[in-house]
């Protein structure tokens, strides 16, 4: 462990007791990250079978149908769909379950909304959500580590306890999340533009290869495969999601079918034997170059830019770790590695990112390894 | 080298002698991977500073104004942006350049329909298009490995002769790509689906964020990065390539719009309080979910599948030689590593996809190795 990682745990408090309501991919991880930092924790799942792979996972253990033998847990956890948030706290509420209530659902405004409706007690409810996920779903494809270093945003409303909010911030801190304070209503908006609407757009796009010739999806690349990644998302719940954030998914979904519209028509202009249009199309393509630019470095805060060092490598055992051997050897950290992988033949190229400075060290260490090593750019 | 490789290279006739007309991304890789195939090549580029820096790069030797000194070439490739390629065609045939020309434009109508216009000599060329590219540009962005195990797209006219064909495909193999044949108007329609459009998509998608308030977006996650790569691109060239392609990709920029068009529709209805329309969202999505699987896995043909064993590393020289080499020294190859870094935290989570049946050796020889591994999906 790094020092990094040791502050983490040292500035986070876990909760002594949690109990998880719902053992899907975010209620499971939760668990998984709680458990490890020495936390009580109950499992609970409208399907049985899912709460107990959970459990068998070491999530912790099922929930007795009379609540926790030590009495209230301090924490009650909602990972349910977002439409079910608002029933599940009532009746938890009503039970006397734990002393503090949180979500994660994807959505903020509705779930609260509804718990006011529904007469719940705001006081001790913290709407949150971590910025976490994966492409896959279900207990199984739960990790203890999947909100280290990410943004965990809470929602509390006028009428939520200070107690409560820090008893909250404790358990994302022992996750290894950042805890972000926002409203419900700026977290919806913030989450159509980075979530929701890019998850349709993947969509869109994908959909256009459903049923596209085999010759043509052949010649797709990675550009193709990143664009539309997300699109392997759980249908049902992304139905919910983007249902239940509506109104600022519409908006900013306008935008970008207006932009697509806008390129379509200078196209339609072009094949007209016009020339002009084009222009309008470079200015688009600079704005979103723009965008990109705008976006996080992995690392949160500005990006670092690193420089990358491609080398060829063989597809078999100790390929790999002779190759970070002999970059330690030559004290480089490797920052970040990808490996493109060549279709069709077991050779691949791994893309390694280190600081610009490190490139020469690491480019003769390689190449005095025998690797051939292309030129950074 | 694996075997895999040495197949390839016992396959591939790499020419003797090869002229590379434009020493951008594209033409600087052809040139270092034919280089390292002992071919002779020669660089040339409107920008001397370009073809400089390429020869610098080990990509060749600058090519003298009266043609090389051995006489005419086996193969002149044209890799410049798809409207110069028929004047560049027309010049280097009236000097008697090679015995052969291609070129590696992103359309292919538009260099072959104008290359019948300018009245050349269509028997000696043939349309190419490498699939491989980068969000990167210029010739110190190319590497020799660019097109290992991608398709290269030759779309020979009626009148291209079989010697110009062969001499082409031996080309292509020597830098270790897949020669696919097809007429230029299918190239075109295809790259269209896998290339042209998902482009502008990602375009469309990263221009939401330019200007987008900070907070919204440092809760972005990888999705919206992938979703948005390829929008990094170089901006003139792009608009070029989309311009040339202006029909095909039009037509289905048109249905993508459509399809973001329905979904709007959707959100709107929802919004004014209907449930009914959520169904057409969620038969949206399953579509979408179709295309991403029916996209080619990495490695060409049908997928394989991983399983994936994630592993929490530190951020320090020697810790994924530690890691590889506790794999390795298990006997396990690792297929692909993806290295998820924690945004604010110098920790990450290295994700080695395996064969499933390798899951226990390896998650076994990390524990023992002191490593915090997460149950696999």
């Amino acid at each position: 462990m790094t020092e990094g990682t040791a502050t983490r745990l040292l500035d986070a408090v876990p909760p002594m007791t949690v109990i998880v309501v719902g053992t899907g991919l975010i209620g499971t991880s939760v668990a998984l990250a709680l458990k490890a930092c020495g936390t009580e924790v109950w499992l609970s799942d409208a399907d049985q079978g899912k709460a107990r792979l959970a459990a068998e996972l070491g999530a912790g253990r099922l929930l007795p149908p009379a609540g926790p033998p030590s009495g209230p847990a301090d924490i009650a956890v909602f990972a349910v769909p977002p439409a079910m948030v608002a029933v599940a706290l009532a009746a938890a509420q009503r039970n006397g379950l734990a002393r503090c209530f949180t979500d994660v659902a994807s959505v903020k405004q509705l779930p609260l909304s509804q718990a006011a409706e529904l007469g719940c007690d705001l006081a001790t409810y913290v709407p949150a959500h971590p910025m976490s996920g994966r492409e896959r779903s279900g207990p199984a494809a739960a990790r203890a580590d999947l909100f280290v270093g990410r943004p965990w945003v809470l929602c509390p409303s006028g009428q939520t306890s200070a107690e409560c909010v820090a008893l909250v911030r404790g358990m994302v801190g022992a996750c290894g999340a950042q805890a972000i304070e926002m409203t419900a209503g700026e977290h919806d908006q913030c989450v159509a533009l980075v979530s929701h609407v890019p998850h349709l757009v993947a969509a869109a796009m994908a959909a256009q290869c459903a049923g596209a010739p085999g010759r043509a999806l052949a010649l797709a690349g990675q550009g193709l495969l990143d664009v539309t990644r997300i699109a392997a998302g759980d249908v049902g719940l992304w139905t919910e999601i983007l249902a239940a954030n509506a109104v600022p998914v519409h908006e900013i979904l306008l935008s970008v079918q207006a932009q697509l519209g806008a390129a379509a028509d200078v196209l339609a202009e072009i094949s007209a034997g016009q020339e002009e249009p084009a222009k309008r199309l470079t200015a688009m393509l600079e704005t979103g170059r723009e965008g990109v630019a705008a976006l996080p470095g992995k690392r949160g805060g500005p990006a670092r830019h690193y420089a990358v060092v491609q080398v060829v490598i063989g597809d078999r055992p100790g390929e790999l770790a002779r190759l970070f051997t002999a970059a330690g050897a030559a004290g480089v950290n490797i920052e970040d590695v990808r490996i493109e992988h060549s279709p069709g033949l077991p050779a691949g190229i791994a893309e390694l990112s280190v600081r610009p400075e490190a490139v020469p060290v690491l480019s003769a260490a390689l190449a005095a390894g025998g690797w051939p090593v292309a030129s950074p750019a």
